[in-house]
């Protein structure tokens, strides 16, 4: 963390709050020397972060054994100072530098992507149609250890130079939130008189979470 | 786009409604063979999209004159079916590919932080303290050419087997929301009594912005 050293965090507890309060993430890899960001999901133990896809993904593909870094980013405010140049973002993020490994074993890949469920919504998995070998085999999981992870966070209100402050413009924080709105249920749903939607466990964004 | 080609658009006028209902990204780049991918704000005209940040940074230095890739997404829903394997999320995003330039030219790079500006808040830049020289040669803007972005897009309901509707469990999707709240002033603009706070023009990841 070359600048604003103090927004550099390394900690454990500080990374894991962040990974708890989000579910999707950017992967960044290399393929053929161009970099590629691509927006998906996420979940996460105390050891790894890992992701999801089809085996005949090239996200998935170039993911695997190689040079990965993973980012999770809540952008909670947009901060006004009275210069331009002071004017900053509140945000808490985590990037993930390291190598990614493909879960290749079947039970592992289907219990990692029953966690992935567990984790949104608490109790579903139990209750869908099962999944199916075919359906395992077509799909791939890749974990990226946490060891190599580092947070950088802003808060607060604007920080600028004593002798702006007497400049006659507005200064503060401009809130942003992310908010898990009523579930629509579809047509089957509505036919067959369903009307117990799940309850997102994780809420995106939100600081405090 | 190797799969799912029905969710993949190239056209411009499509990639201009993604970059418009947004202002922050993911920038990734390759530094010694390992991938960074760095949250951001970003800005963009017919051409190009922007990105700022000192010039000192990591970030602005391996952007310029290097393959690059920025990513805009916009979650937009989860979504929920009768079988683990079709779960999916409603989404727009793009992903630019390109050679980063890095804008050195003083006027340039104060006209362009000025669209920066003038993007988020409207009439904000001729109220603010004016920049100074010394700012502008502290700040690099680095432009990515749109001429290799592609779009991805998905909306709607549910999509999965037939033989799994009858299942008796909830179907449908869950939106999310990320809405700009109310500003809240720092202790100058409120001993001054300034409560004109500025409206933010970008509406981030809104569907009908
Ligand atoms: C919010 C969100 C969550 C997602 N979650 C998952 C997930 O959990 N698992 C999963 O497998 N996928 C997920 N996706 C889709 C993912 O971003 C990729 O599109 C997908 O994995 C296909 O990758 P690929 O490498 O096979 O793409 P390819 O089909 O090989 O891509 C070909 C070209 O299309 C472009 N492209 C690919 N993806 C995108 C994109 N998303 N936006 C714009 N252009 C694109 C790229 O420029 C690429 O060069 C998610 C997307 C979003 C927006
Ligand atoms: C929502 C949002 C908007 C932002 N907007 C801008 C902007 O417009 N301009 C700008 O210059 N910067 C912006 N940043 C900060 C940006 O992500 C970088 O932190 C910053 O540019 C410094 O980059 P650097 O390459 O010099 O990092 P360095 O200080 O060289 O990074 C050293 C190490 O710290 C880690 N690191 C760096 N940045 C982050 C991060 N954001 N999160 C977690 N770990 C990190 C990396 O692992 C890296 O290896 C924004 C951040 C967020 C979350
Ligand atoms: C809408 C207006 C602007 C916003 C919202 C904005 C936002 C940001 C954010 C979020 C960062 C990252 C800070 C961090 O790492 O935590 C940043 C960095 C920076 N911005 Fe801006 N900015 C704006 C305008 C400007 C202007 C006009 C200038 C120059 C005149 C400027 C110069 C810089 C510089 C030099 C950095 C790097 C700071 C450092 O790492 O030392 N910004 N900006
Ligand atoms: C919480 C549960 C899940 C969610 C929210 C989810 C979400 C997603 C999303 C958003 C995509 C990207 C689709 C696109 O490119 O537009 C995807 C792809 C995929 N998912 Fe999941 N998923 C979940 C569970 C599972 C499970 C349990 C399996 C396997 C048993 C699975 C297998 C796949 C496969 C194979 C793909 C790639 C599809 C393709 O490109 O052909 N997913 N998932």
């Amino acid at each position: 963390m070359k600048r604003f050293h103090e927004r550099g965090h390394y900690d454990r507890s500080v990374i894991q709050d962040i990974l708890d309060a989000g579910f999707h993430c950017h992967v960044g890899f290399v393929h053929q020397g161009q970099p590629f960001v691509l927006p998906t999901l996420y979940w996460h133990d105390e050891e790894s972060i890992y992701i999801h896809g089809s085996a005949a993904s090239r996200m998935i593909e170039a993911s695997a054994d190689a040079p990965l870094c993973i980012t999770v980013t809540h952008l909670d405010a947009l901060v006004l100072t009275r210069s331009a140049f002071h004017h900053s973002a509140n945000y808490r993020s985590v990037t993930i530098l390291g190598q990614g490994r493909m879960i290749t074993d079947a039970a592992e890949c289907a219990a990692q992507l029953r966690l992935m469920m567990e984790r949104l919504f608490p109790g579903r998995w139990d209750r869908l149609r099962p999944v199916t070998p075919q359906e395992i085999k077509a799909t791939r999981v890749i974990a990226l250890p946490l060891s190599e992870a580092s947070a950088k966070i802003r808060t607060g209100p604007p920080d600028e130079d004593e002798e702006d402050l007497a400049w006659p413009v507005w200064g503060g924080v401009i809130p942003l939130r992310t908010t898990v709105e009523a579930p629509v249920p579809d047509v089957t749903s509505l036919l067959h008189g369903i009307d117990d939607a799940p309850h997102c466990a994780v809420n995106p964004g939100t600081r405090d979470a």
